[in-house]
């Protein structure tokens, strides 16, 4: 495993790369396409004027019917004001596109779900909020995507209280689904309990406070958690913070109960699993501060494109698990897992939101397909690869909302199965189709 | 010729009775799909994180690059309020969606253009303009749709004065289009010329206001002009118009300098072309007026579903040439026969904005190549089913905007026929590959 950072970074060129050479290439990664027949000109007829007046008097009738005669049931918007885009910054709505895109290409290529890439011209969250809701007629659901923090989570409280569909912020609510999953792996594997360990943050943006709210719904004790922002950790004494967005003053009240005051090496001690959302590493975190952490440890060295310590030096200072964003690494926590998942779980049953528990739910069977395939300290959580891991996630998924009755269908787990299973085999042979016919062209190298 | 009104209602139900079976049998008329290749799970490290980061920062330091990293360059939005659909007045957004799914699917077929329906939750003019120059960064256009009046020509202005991207209101452009087309045959086959011809507007609605107002760039003496709406013929002592939105007003200004005042009887009296867009007929506009036209007039009775006078009645009054917006009666004024084409070309050059010029060049094309088909009083403007029109009046639309400086791509024409046509087959192609490969199921009927 003696990597090298300039190895690595070298590494992580190729994509770089090859994108500069295939986003001209192809011109955009989404089109659309028919989803009715066309038999001949005449069929236009039917789905536009003079037929089309009928199905429309039925919706103004019944307006449940825009879910059964058009595609609003499958289709869902990717928001962006492109304030936060991948690790960039602020680099703008037109910049932020590619990402949207891909966005929601992983969308129907992982979920069936139909995708759009919305990318607006404001950074007002107000704004933001009254244009999601606007938009709502036409969509199934909206997953917000790469906006600023502390905003997000304003945007996102507000929109979930009120917004007709369904909302998610993947920054917040896929990156915790993924933490739980990998954690519940790690509970499996230790024999830990959910309700006992410590858990510290090292870092309080959107990744770390959504994991930290979803762990606790999950059943994390709050009063086992230790948060820290850059100047240190969240406490009461912390009066700096009571002037912001309530989140990190919410944290310092309800986690640390000893005031514990410090940084990193406080944060560290003792801690059964630690979440880094930090910057770049590697050296970002010590050797000795996972040193001192308790038997059996977790570390979840998340920063891109470098994690904040190199896995192998987390595992010498005694780390039992170890995960990080890359791909290359074992143990890689991706939202690509979840969100397509989430999604079509939550669009099967019509839900009328995606709740924690549904998160959760999720989780939990990304957790148990791991087991399935063969679960190891090096494999917490299924790889993308893993097409049919999908499926059982959304199943999950839709039953919990069926279960807490904020689902508009009603199935067995097996047809929730089912309907998912063709929907996402459905996408991936359409993308098999138009590619050997050569409406999707292969790249000469 | 003899089909009575009940014959005709009666064929009307058959395309509705289809839709009511179809819509719900498809779910949804539009879906998306894969663009670039997915080789296997490792081309997502391109098309989504680490390697999209880097056409990202491309194109925060040079934001034209998003035309070419991005399918922006060929996506539009299909925008609706909801508040005059079809003739069915204000029925909401969720209840336009079928028709805005099914224009979308009109747009792909006949333009290669990718659009999404966007049904916004509001009827507030000010929020439709805010909204939809929020939505720009994603979008290489906008199409206006099925928005009522007179709110529909402030939105419309206002947008062409500043939106980011061009701005199109399909019911008033599209419209006026396709009548200038049927008027450049109209006056081929009369001989008449444009400059000298007397116009009546039956009607002062968007479609008639529109079509007036091309007509008048085009070459109509706004002096030969006159206009009326339920009241009577537009004209300066109309002091009831002065507080409305300018646009009647306006008109009451600029034409009928005799102040001529009255009904249908005076308009049509002596008129070389008559444009009606009042209710639907037949014996709406009688005999007698028709009668009272100048020799060899052309009468467009654009009503749905039925024209305000059988053609027939029409012709043995005196009429030299027939127009309706029925596809079963000759000459249909047919908008789908002009905007998937003036987007086709506006996004092919990448124009800045459609100018009228722009849409008056197209209309010239569509009368055209009814020329080359074999113009006849019965055949004016083609039909949907003659494919090859489109991509020539997309080459027309977008040599007009090089030569007007307002496209960012230059061509010659061949080449602008060219890619309009490869784009335009590939869609119908990918249509037929769809259904022939079972994504697109044939209703067993």
């Amino acid at each position: 495993m003696a990597i090298t950072k300039d190895e690595l970074i070298k590494k992580a060129q190729k994509p770089a790369q090859d994108a500069m050479r295939l986003h001209p290439f192809y011109q955009g990664k989404m089109q659309t396409a028919p989803k009715c027949c066309i038999r001949d000109i005449n069929d236009f007829a039917i789905w536009y004027t003079p037929g089309v007046a009928e199905p429309c008097k039925a919706i103004k009738e019944d307006p449940s019917l825009v879910y059964q005669y058009t595609n609003k049931a499958n289709t869902i918007a990717v928001v962006t004001d492109g304030t936060r885009v991948l690790g960039l910054g602020d680099i703008g709505p037109e910049a932020g596109m590619p990402v949207m895109e891909g966005k929601s290409l992983l969308f129907k290529y992982l979920g069936g779900v139909d995708a759009v890439a919305i990318c607006l011209d404001t950074k007002d969250p107000d704004k933001i909020i009254e244009t999601v809701r606007l938009l709502a007629p036409a969509f199934g659901g909206i997953n917000l995507e790469d906006i600023s923090q502390p905003k997000c989570f304003y945007i996102l409280d507000e929109l979930r209280k009120d917004c007709k569909i369904p909302v998610w912020h993947d920054d917040q609510q896929g990156t915790a689904g993924v933490n739980l999953a990998g954690l519940y792996s790690g509970l499996k594997i230790t024999g830990k309990k959910i309700e006992e360990i410590k858990v510290g943050f090292l870092g309080s943006g959107a990744a770390n406070v959504a994991t930290a709210r979803i762990l606790i719904t999950a059943g994390v004790d709050p009063r086992n958690i230790l948060m820290a922002d850059s100047k240190g950790i969240l406490n009461r004494k912390r009066t700096d913070l009571e002037s912001q967005y309530d989140v990190k003053w919410h944290f310092a009240q309800i986690t640390n109960p000893g005031n514990i005051e410090g940084g990193p090496e406080e944060l560290f001690k003792g801690a059964d699993a630690v979440y880094c959302y930090t910057k770049p590493g590697p050296d970002v975190v010590k050797k000795e501060w996972v040193a001192s952490m308790a038997k059996d440890s977790m570390l979840f060295a998340c920063a891109n494109p470098i994690p904040e310590i190199w896995p192998w030096e987390a595992k010498e200072a005694g780390a039992r698990i170890v995960a990080t964003g890359r791909s290359d690494f074992p143990n890689q926590i991706n939202n690509s897992l979840i969100f397509p998942a989430v999604f079509r779980g939550t669009l099967d049953v019509q839900a009328s939101t995606i709740t924690d528990e549904m998160c959760i739910a999720g989780a939990k069977t990304l957790s148990d397909c791991a087991g399935k395939i063969g679960m190891t300290e090096e494999y917490l959580i299924p790889t993308m690869d893993q097409s049919w891991v999908f499926p059982e996630v959304a199943a999950s998924v839709g039953m919990m909302a069926i279960e807490q009755g904020v689902a508009k269908i009603t199935m067995t787990r097996e047809e929730l199965l089912k309907t998912a299973t063709e929907r996402i085999n459905y996408s991936q042979n359409m993308a098999k189709c138009l590619t050997e016919n050569q409406f999707i062209k292969l790249p000469k190298d």
